[in-house]
Formats: structure tokens, sequence, C-alpha cells
């Protein structure tokens, strides 16, 4: 129950509300280790409770342990039963996120949009910094990602079709003990790597083209995320170019890694290398996201984010060149950021 | 163009919206033909426009047919541009989902809330009754559910893993051309099967065991949805009888189908078969749920359900029973709505 308290902690500084009302399906997971319900009442003192449908009711009780589990029967209105439970407290009601018509469903169960506030950013903060549990949840995941990139690795050659590569990685993080993907895998090939979520063309491999590989693992709800970009048969001068900058952009950008470090840092000294070698224009996406419960979440790798780095946060570092009607490369690696800078935590081998 | 066609047709009879303002990802696939689009502006009359971001914007280009493709740039504001490119039309805008915080930015970029009205159903219903295309997607991605459940069966046995499972039958949707998991697996046994969500437990099958299976294939962004539930070894009379209502139950069910019949009638029929067995209390969700771009979308088959059946419609048809602390069964197929009844789109074995 460390989360909830650390969330509780956070509430009792901003002093405005009685109850934070969680629905966000990852936020949910978070704090009771549970996939499948609908929301979460953590008031700021006192037991929380579970929402669950009659579905997924029988699974709660048997797996989660120290929350108040309140089924939620067919017809009943949720938002209602929400508002009952709160009790008639005063204070406002901290919200982390809410699709409009749930939104005014709540408002108008709660007795109006003022006793609402969207706060999501507490939990954000949270859940930026990981633990040393969830670190070797991610560490596992990216191990696994590893065993996948190496099958791709293997399986790569000329005359492959694209989704063959994704078969046979997916497989072989299935027997490293994945729990299913991180998210849809990537596999794209020739000119189709110019584009950076290039979605099954099922292009037949051809000789010289660029095979860029996106993969993750999850290993108990968390992911991992890797890229690697190879070349089927002989590369050639400019692809090896193209390969060795991003390579660099990736290194300099992790070595500067260190908490303390503003996150549009790492952006720019990634992005400095690319455009230093006349490739500027053809990075077209931010250096990375953090990966945790979600494959994107915070901190934010972008030359506009706000976030500052600390010792916990996981991030990939994934800078990226796409040559329209050429192919592109990305490299990217999942990273802890630990006390004394970075450790890379995919990227057992490399390209 | 058709879908935009529709849905402009839909706008007209409302009479009172100058645009629709799409951003939900399935809804902007279905109109775009495109994933990773960050909106959509369908107007009244004219050309509609996708809003993509530098990341897949060259892909958009090359992939999009029949749309005029807007970039928007880094730290460019989605909801001003939208505004901006929408002009100082007078009539409202329909919204078909947002969160509570891109809502209120786009209710300030286009000058007060009174602007927008959510129209989700508009689209709901267009989406629900699929075309000609859409069902040969669906069959296809059916066929591919069926590869898989039958190497589930084969691999099943006492001694074996459940991930080992989902394992074999993944990498048999793969080679059988799947794009990847329409969800994530499941394989349950022995008491989990009274789970009917349960994750990863990973427990090794026993003698005597209900393992349950449910999975589904992606193709082309279109999924299928399929459920068996097998026993390792010689099955019990109980767990007999319980697989023969729930049998039962869907097959009554499904003869029931037909354009015209109420949604709710469907899942009583199932119901009245499993309450009449003397299981009712054990059938703890609803009968079953439209598929198509999304696993869960219109219409519901529940005993609220307000949806009646048309010809077009692909639907599950999913009874079960879970009796804590025993296990369960679930037979679950992907059904298409005929003119004459009903199709079985999954379910080329039986158990």
């Amino acid at each position: 129950m460390t989360k909830i308290n650390n969330l509780k902690q956070a509430m009792q500084k901003e002093d405005k509300y009685q109850s934070f009302l969680v629905f966000n399906s990852a936020n949910l997971t978070y704090f009771s280790g549970f996939q499948g319900s609908m929301a979460l009442r953590i008031p700021l003192e006192g037991e929380s409770t579970l929402f669950v449908s009659a579905v997924n009711f029988e699974q709660a009780k048997a797996e989660v342990k120290g929350l108040n589990i309140q089924l939620v029967k067919r017809g009943e209105n949720l938002m209602e039963t929400i508002a009952n439970q709160a009790g008639a407290l005063g204070a406002k009601f901290a919200v982390d996120s809410l699709g409009i018509e749930s939104w005014r469903a709540l408002a108008k169960a709660v007795g109006g949009e003022e006793k609402l506030e969207v706060a999501s950013n507490l939990i954000r903060e949270l859940r930026k910094v990981k633990d040393q549990q969830e670190i070797q949840l991610i560490r596992q995941a990216c191990k696994i990602a590893d065993a996948g990139m190496q099958k791709a690795k293997e399986t790569i050659r000329v005359g492959v079709r694209e989704k063959e590569v994704a078969a046979e990685a997916e497989y072989a993080m299935r027997k490293a003990g994945s729990d299913g993907v991180a998210f849809d895998t990537i596999v794209a090939s020739g000119f189709c790597c110019a584009f950076p979520h290039s979605t099954f063309q099922d292009r037949t491999v051809k000789e010289g083209d660029f095979v860029m590989v996106d993969l993750g693992a999850t290993h108990r709800f968390y992911r991992s995320d890797i890229t690697r970009t190879f070349v089927a048969g002989k590369g050639s001068e400019k692809q090896k170019r193209i390969h060795e900058v991003v390579k660099l952009a990736q290194k300099k950008a992790i070595e500067h890694i260190k908490p303390g470090v503003a996150a549009k840092e790492v952006d720019m000294t990634a992005r400095r290398v690319i455009e230093e070698a006349g490739f500027g224009d053809f990075f077209v996406h931010n250096l990375g996201h953090g990966v945790g419960l979600e494959v994107h979440e915070a901190p934010i790798l972008s030359t506009d984010s706000k976030d500052v780095l600390e010792a916990g946060n996981v991030v990939t570092v994934e800078p990226g060149i796409y040559l329209p009607g050429f192919g592109g490369v990305r490299i990217e690696d999942t990273v802890l950021v630990t006390e004394g800078g970075a450790e890379r935590l995919t990227g057992a081998f490399a390209f």
C-alpha cells in the first residue's frame, strides 16, 4: 500500500481534496495490482475502495490485498455508487482522467462540476519514479525483449517476409516468459523504414534493405521497448553512415542522462548530433518516453518537455533518421536513470 | 469515401452541425483507413481533413486516399489548428469522444462549450453495420483465430503450462497471417477458469482441469474473438454437464439471431437456458458484444441493451458458467447477422 500512501501524502500537501477518484486503467493497476476494475476511491484517510463489476468480482476478491472490494451490479450507476460511498463530505474530489460524458455523469452524482478537479499530475509524478519491485519487473520485461530482438536478428535475411520476422520474435519472447506484447510489433523494411510506425505491409525483404524492428514484452503488467535497424545483405556506405550517426546520437544522449538533468537537454543532445551530421529535418519525433505499466508514460524526452530526470525514471532513448523514399534508422533502448547516470535495461547485444 | 458520406448524411438529418470532429482512435481508422492520426474534421460539405503529427506525416501522405492531410507541427495547438481550419461558421461541432482536459481545450478554441456537442452515437450506428469489405476482413481474422484455437487444442495436455499454450496459439495465428493479437490471449486452467478474465497465473495444467482459451487475431485492423473450454485428461460428469449447458445456451442464442430481433432477447435466450439448468447466478457477464476495429464495440448483447440486430452486425455469442473454487466454462464465437439469421465466422471445429 506504499503507492496509495504516497498519493495520500501528495493529497495532504494540496490540502483541498477529500478523495482521489481513479478511473484510468493503468492508474487502477498501479494502485491495486489488478487489471479489470472500474474505479478506485482513495480517501484522504482510511481504507480505499475498488469498484468491480460482476465479471471480475471473484478474481478481485481472490487477488487484491488491502483494499475494500465493492461489487457494482448490473444496471447500477457507478458514479452514484461512488458518490454515495464517499458520503456528504465538503471538500473536492480529485480525478485522474475521464471522458466528457463520464465526467458529466460524475459531476451530476457529486452535486456539480465545481466539486471535481482534474489532478492527474499527482499520479503522473508518482508513477514516473519506479520502486525496486517495478524496476525488477521492467528489467525482466527488457530481458525478454532482448530475446525477441536476438531472434529477429537471426531471422532477417533476403527473401524473408516482414511478418515472419514478427512471428519468430514474438514466439521467442513468449518462450522467454512474456505475458504478451507490450505493443504491436513493428517490422518495416526498405522504403517503409522511412515511416517510424509502419504497419503490416508484409513486404518481402530485398538485398540491401534496411529492416527496422521495434518490439516490447509485458511481464506482470510492466513493459519494455527496444528498436534495432538491420541491413539485409550488404549495406551501402550511406546506410552505414546514417546508422553510425543515429548510434552516436543515442550514445551521447545516454551519457548525458543523470538525476537533475532536464529531459529536454537529453533530447537536444541527441538532436544536435543528428543536426550536425546534416539530418536534422529527418528526426521527426521525440527522443523518448517513460516506460512502465504503459509503453508511453512520463517522463517525456522532447524539446519542450518540462520533466527533470530523477533516479528511478525508466525512459526510452530512441533517435532516428527517416529519409522519404530511401528508408530510415531508429535505435532504441529502455534505460534506467540511476543515482550515478544511466543503465541500459535493453540492448544486451549490438547491431 | 462511402463511410464519410454516410456520416455526412447522418449529420444532414440532424441539421445542426457544421463539422464532425473525430478524435477516437478506432473512429479515425474507420474513416481514414489509417492508424496514427490525431483528428479528422468532416465538414457537412466538401473535403475532410486528417490532422497528423510529423512522426506519421510521410506515411499518411503515402497511404491515405481522398483526404486532405494537414501536418500538425511540434508545439502547435491541435485544437486551435482545427478551429482555424474550420473557419468562423455559426453552427455547432459534433464530437465523438474526448477526455475532459482536451474537451476544455477544444471548447476554448472554438469559442465556448456551447459550440460543441457529443454525437458519438452517429458513428456508433454507422460502425455497427459492416460493409462487404469489412465482413471480408473480419472473416479472415476469424479464420486465423480458428487456426490459433486448433493449435491450442493440440497443445493442451496434463503438465503443460498456461503460457506455453498461449505461445503456441499466438505463433500459429502469426503463421496463418495474423497482424497481431486482437487482445491479450487468456489461457486459464483449473480454479482460474472461474475468473472470466484470468491473467498470467501460468499454472501447470493438472489432470481433470478445465482449460479456457480466449483469443483473437487482427487482420488489417479488424479483429476476431473466440473462446473454447477444454478438459485436460478425463472430464467429470459435472464438467460435462456444465459444458453441455453452455453449449446449448450458445446454440439457442445463435438460432434466435436475425435482423429485427432485440439484442436483449438474444441475451435472455441464452440466460434462460443457464437459469433453467440451475446456474443462473454464475453467468456473470453479458452474452456478447460487437467486433470490428475494436474487440468490444456496438451492438451489445445484454439484458439492458437497446440495440436491435441488423444484417451486417458482427457480434460475439459467449455464454459462460463460472463456479468459484471449481472452475468455469465459456464458449464464444464471432457471428455475422445475415438477412436470413446468423452465420458463425469462428468455430470451424468443435470441442
